[in-house]
């Protein structure tokens, strides 16, 4: 089939075609109750031709019916979400669409402030979801003026209450504290972490890294700090540095994925995992149970998506700022 | 700020605000020639008023005037995205943004066919890119006589041909001849194949495995097939039936992260990768660099995001199917 895309079918071509007026077509396809009076033969007809002709009603038509189907934008462009991320978002999506909300994610704008908040609006949702690092004062101000919620994914809560902004954030400082924890508690008293150069994941690195901080203040442990980039050269060259300054005895790696790559680089350098050094990642991918030795990581554990969506819908139709940070951090132990 | 969600600036706000018609607002903001005609005070008043209101011009009326900026829906609901997907899907948006359409994500729905189709249509896309898995003739029909292009994901463009329905498929079979070659290059002829279990995927293995036994054939080599889930003891049962049948010299393990787990359970039964055991997976993720020994794979190239975006678009706005296989492979050995 080559056609030309053909126009949506609309009431008026069903009212046409099963020889009723408009009203009784929308009597019946919306189930009112004054279709109760309209013959079963004609309500068996006006069905079959908006079958025939392939109608849907209008999600946005629908909403202004039902004030419901309302969108709900999630803004994201990274390159790639883990599996974390991922069943999360399902979930969410899910659970939203239940309250009569459709979440979509969006990904094709890399501005950010009041350059991407316009072009995020002019898709008017009720709510988006961004990352903090592509909000600013005056684009969240932009979506608030045009009726829009905004959720700061990552937005320091502190900072943005009483300003409109809502936020939905991990505790990475929980993250490396479980972390830290667990190779304080393995009797380690060097320690070494390392930060990601790219910058939205360099913040939460340092969330993370406060967290590392804590457990080893608490058990009287030494924290170095090593810049790293997403590659294995830069996993080569911090344990070369090591070697020649004297390994850590136990290292955070990030997460699980900055930690695989440090993995490869020690065992290239001839180093034992545990034995000499002893690693931590985060996330617990099936990454973890990929490596050899196994990757001990930390877990992170969401509240049920249910109550978040209950949270971001409270947010839209109270107006209401909302704070979330639905995650706890959980060390899994695997051989590492 | 805990007030009610105002409701968004209507041109009719403007034009009472700066004191002028909603004729005068409408040129202005939609620069149109006759509002060459209005003095630039008027002009930089509506403009004033417009900002002061957080008004956004609607997407959906900017559409009906440009006949620009519509919705291509990405129906998409796996637990994870590989970054090759990720990266693909974004330039594919910022490609598809450039010629007036906006490409979302939608993934709430697990349905498949008229179900999976009617809400689709709800949200009034032009087109829906959805794996075959969830389309039914049924469900295609129906998009279709809503005027909604449908591009099947992995749909057979020998069936879909005159179907309406256009394709977007990758050469699963390219993938696992490129694989199959490199194995029977390096002289191995007691090739096995694993098989995932789950179904989106067991068929994409399909074609992979059929790639695998074409090199296969040219090299006089036998190949084993297995089945797989994506788990350590999955791989682990593989790696023992191998033990007691003897072990296969080359190894063709679906993808990266299948290849990962059959690594890990190989090494430890104690077999030697690649001495004994050769390995390839597929996609060329990170993870080939963190694993050890290093992960040899199969790179897949896209050709440019701009002409496949093209192409889309060409389905929308011609009505003509497309059939798209944008993907070349290519071997990337490492040490395994």
């Amino acid at each position: 089939m080559t056609s030309i895309r053909p126009r949506p079918a609309t009431i008026s071509d069903i009212a046409r075609r099963a020889g009723v007026s408009t009203a009784t077509v929308s009597y019946v396809l919306n189930d009112a109750p004054a279709g109760a009076r309209i013959p079963e033969e004609t309500r068996a007809r006006v069905r079959a031709a908006a079958d025939d002709l392939g109608y849907v009603p209008h999600a946005s038509a629908r909403s202004l019916r039902t004030g419901a189907r309302d969108l709900v934008l999630y803004v994201h462009f990274d390159v790639a979400h883990g599996p974390l991320a991922s069943e999360f978002l399902y979930a969410l999506a899910r659970a939203l669409r239940d309250l009569g909300y459709t979440l979509m994610q969006y990904g094709a704008e890399k501005n950010r402030g009041v350059k991407a908040a316009r072009a995020w609006a002019a898709l008017r949702p009720a709510a988006v979801l961004a990352g903090d690092d592509r909000l600013t004062a005056a684009g969240v101000e932009l979506l608030t003026k045009a009726g829009i919620r905004v959720i700061g994914l990552g937005s320091d809560p502190a900072r943005a209450k009483g300003t409109g902004l809502s936020t939905l954030v991990m505790d990475h400082h929980a993250v490396g504290l479980a972390a830290g924890r667990h190779l304080t508690g393995r009797g380690y008293r060097d320690l070494a972490v390392v930060l990601p150069t790219d910058p939205p994941l360099r913040t939460m690195g340092e969330g993370r890294l406060a967290g590392v901080r804590e457990a080893a203040a608490e058990a009287g442990a030494a924290v170095r700090v090593h810049d790293m980039d997403y590659s294995p050269a830069s996993a080569a060259g911090i344990v070369a540095a090591w070697r020649a300054e004297g390994l850590p005895r136990g290292v955070f790696g990030y997460n699980d994925e900055f930690s695989g790559l440090l993995l490869g680089a020690l065992l290239d350098a001839g180093v034992r995992v545990p034995e000499e050094v002893g690693l931590v990642g985060a996330d617990d991918l099936m990454l973890c149970e990929m490596l050899r030795p196994a990757l001990t990581s930390v877990r992170l554990r969401s509240e049920s998506p249910e109550e978040i969506a209950r949270r971001i819908t409270e947010a839209i139709t109270e107006g209401a700022e909302v704070h979330l940070s639905p995650w706890t951090a959980h060390p899994v132990p695997r051989r590492t």
